[in-house]
């Protein structure tokens, strides 16, 4: 299953078939975090939203609609929504992280301050309500109203579960909708309800996003365990900023006295030393922790694709279907 | 004009009539502030809206629509919505200016930290977009998300105009109307919104609250250098802080050469010693920027006044106008 490299990726591809609407949606969301008065605004929100992320949230409302083959004009508002829901929460992500890195360059919080981030954040919240208004679909703004209140929840529940190891994969789950997957989720249900589509079409809509979020987020989790250079990332951050990610959930459900013991002390206690973590990767492996998550992330995959066959078939169906693989493909 | 103190105060007043809405209304924020998932959510927003506001901003919703004769389910959704909007801004006020103390009693993010003031904050932001969305009133939407936007603008521009003494009267009036004139507006308008009320009534109900939010700021910025026992203020604070509020800025547009030196000293540079206050508060007086400062207040207090009379009459127009010389009554 694993994607030919030469072939582009399909996010990539997606972007290309969507450049003329993805082109209204960056002029939007250009004209939109602008401020008459206060000019440190455009400043912080210009240095975050032009660093060039993938644009895969505003790119997954854009396929919807087209897919949904919806023919109004408010797909794009939508997408700058979900734009702006998505980086109002960077902002305040790298404030209650007190990050000093964001795609590479130093975060706003480093360059302004933390007010700034927190301000402009919830200026971006506020923007993003008004974009939505807009449309005037009650149902669309109950939707995205949800998937803020879900994110924002999900956050608070990351910060108490943190350094405790009585998480369950139950609250886990609940983390990664709030981090990752009900904004996904969000993203493709609104392209099915603003086209009007059927019941059954925006609810695989909603699952597709729901299960393609839940596998991206546990992909980058293992990959904190399992990567290497081809994954660009560092091994070893989550374990030691004493996150409760699945792998280690797994693990410590099927620790014995002395394991238990080992991770109380680098997990709760924080007493972390010199080949603790080598010996933590080693418990994951013995008790299968990294290939269980492995499989739980495929099965989401899985999951996605199949929602996906429940829509139109097409070429955007195709696309949207590859992104499913490509997403679990670094694993697989 | 100042009031009778044996007489209880007309927001007291006004609680009183509305009690039995207000108990709604307080059962809906209980209701709405938990979640399922994050108990950390509850503990702090319980912190908060249980130590005892006065509920100004619901209570204006409320006397807003009953004015206007709604009889509707509504009214109490936006009182909730805009006490939400409220509590949100102060979790993130509170974070922003590194404060230890509100309404008596330790800050959130003092008992808890700033990562949870911050993401409890979005999470009633969540909700208040939640909770308006509910009443299924698209222009409600459009004037509630319209004050969250012009809050976080203000507050942007407070940060950026602090220590700047080029700030002009018009971006202190934008300020104000950020920090507190937009919600006072928007709560007032919403209540003659859903009751359907004509154009004429909806733009003095508006013209109501910004000209009384703008009184409310304008003095509580007065009291810092006017302050005494009986109001209850800490003359000084903003000085301290060399916030440029409305007093300062008409004193410096008055200042000679020397007395410009002195301001750039303590305000810009921050370095302030022994006797600099009371220095100030002499070419405050001396330029008769106090006076001034309360005749604006007081001007203020009087468009209230005025464009409540363009509504119709009897005992909640009545309050709502002795509201308005409240405001003003510590000056006054």
């Amino acid at each position: 299953m694993s994607l030919d490299t030469s072939l582009s990726k399909p996010h990539e591809r997606l972007a290309a078939l969507l450049a003329d609407d993805m082109a209204q949606v960056n002029a939007l969301i250009r004209e939109r975090m602008a401020s008459k008065h206060a000019p440190r605004i455009p400043e912080v929100t210009a240095h975050l939203v032009e660093a060039g992320g993938k644009r895969l949230r505003p790119l997954l409302t854009l396929a919807s609609a087209r897919l949904c083959g919806y023919g109004g004009p408010y797909h794009t508002h939508l997408a700058a929504t979900v734009e702006f829901i998505h980086t109002a929460t960077l902002l305040h992500d790298d404030v209650v992280d007190e990050s000093a890195k964001r795609r590479g360059r130093p975060t706003a919080n480093l360059l302004w301050d933390n007010k700034s981030s927190v301000l402009v954040g919830d200026y971006l919240f506020a923007r993003s309500f008004q974009l939505m208004t807009e449309t005037g679909n009650l149902r669309v703004l109950r939707i995205l109203s949800d998937a803020a209140a879900t994110i924002a929840e999900g956050e608070v529940l990351q910060l108490t579960a943190a350094q405790d190891l009585s998480t369950t994969e139950a609250i886990y789950l609940q983390v990664v909708r709030g981090k990752t997957a009900a904004l996904f989720s969000a993203a493709t249900e609104v392209g099915g309800v603003i086209a009007g589509r059927p019941e059954e079409e925006v609810q695989a809509l909603f699952d597709y996003g729901d299960a393609l979020g839940i596998a991206f987020q546990i992909v980058d989790d293992l990959l904190d365990y399992w990567g290497g250079e081809a994954t660009g990332k560092n091994v070893g951050d989550d374990f030691r900023e004493r996150k409760l990610t699945l792998p280690l959930i797994k693990a410590f459900a099927a620790a014995d006295d002395e394991e238990r013991t080992f991770w109380k002390r680098v997990i709760e206690k924080g007493d972390q030393r010199d080949g603790d973590l080598q010996h933590a990767l080693d418990l994951l492996n013995r008790h299968g922790a990294l290939e269980a998550t492995r499989q739980e992330a495929l099965s989401w995959a899985a999951k996605a694709r199949d929602a996906m066959g429940r829509l139109p078939s097409g070429e955007m169906r195709d696309l949207l279907i590859e992104l499913s693989d490509y997403v679990v493909s670094r694993v697989n």
